[in-house]
């Protein structure tokens, strides 16, 4: 079976890399996310599994310790990761594989997997950002002007990505998505097989 | 104005590159077809400028010294090649050119502009191959033959092309070249300019 494909989708937040992402999955049932591993206390609502693995911070070190995260890192006091297992698990299966994840995170996955598929999620501009963090109405000013900051960091390393695809209409970027992973599929790299006659 | 890309589309004899570029072109206004210049004579039907520039030998030759062509090549004892001003010319209107050449061709392209996209179609098989140019109605068997040992010859070079589309059915083939097409033009390298904040 073919083999299935790593693909790294960073952006900053509020930009709406998770609707685009679902609206992708949506469209294509090949196309499966990867839960990260978290350190950080369950939530109301949320599933031990599906929306994270919650582990305790000694079993974090130790698969730190035993190479077993494709990525981790820290953030707000707690720590996140992305296991290697279940991701190659699915790749082996044929799915294609989103890791969602924040660029500190991405940039080490696209290191030690220098054949994963890499795109940046920005968003039109910093005013339209800006709005929709204001929008979520969840957030109070300060904190939008330091999401807005750190926004500005990882636009500063965005340019290690392969692609930068601007989430303006939903349609359009899902849309871009969707042409990436059909062109990735074409690379002659991928198709040699098709110029040997024997096939 | 933001400028068109170079595209160039090689294939053997029979696979149907014209089929699908035109079909392509029915569905992007924004794509242009280059035309080339040639020493053979003109046919019946055929427009001067529209199917190929009718040039002689002499001209051919000059044209060569002034170095006008961004290839050329030589075929049945006729010569044939690309002229680069109407190419330059349409790139710089903002459309996408496509270069319909074969490999021989393709190749002296793709050395000149490294920036080029470049799309070699291949057949699903060899036996599709031979079936579709002995269908055609207009070959004996010798010249199939002698088409099908071309087409092995070009697949040899085909992998120094980006991508490989396989032209099985058309509609899948052209919605191919434009996810090529469309993924291209979100490659970090044409897309950095949105990572800056004051645009």
């Amino acid at each position: 079976m073919k083999k299935g494909r790593l693909i790294v989708i960073s952006g900053p937040s509020g930009v709406g890399k998770g609707t685009v992402v679902k609206a992708l999955r949506e469209r294509d049932p090949n196309v499966k996310l990867s839960v990260s591993a978290t350190t950080r206390e369950i939530r109301p609502g949320e599933i031990d599994g599906v929306h994270y693995y919650f582990i305790t911070h000694e079993k974090f070190e130790q698969m730190i310790a035993e190479d077993r995260f494709l990525e981790h890192a820290q953030y707000v006091g707690n720590r996140y990761g992305t296991p290697a297992a279940p991701v190659n698990r699915m790749l082996e299966e044929g799915y294609d594989v989103i890791l969602e994840i924040e660029v500190q995170g991405g940039l080490q996955v696209l290191e030690r997997r220098p054949d994963a598929i890499s795109v940046f999620i920005a968003a039109p501009s910093f005013e339209v950002l800006g709005a929709r963090l204001r929008g979520r109405g969840d957030t109070d000013e300060e904190k939008v002007l330091m999401r807005l900051q750190q926004a500005r960091m990882e636009y500063l390393v965005a340019k290690r990505y392969q692609y930068i695809v601007v989430n303006d209409r939903l349609e359009d970027a899902v849309a871009d998505l969707q042409a990436i992973l059909r062109a990735e599929a074409l690379k002659t790299e991928h198709q040699e097989h098709l110029l040997k006659e024997d096939d």
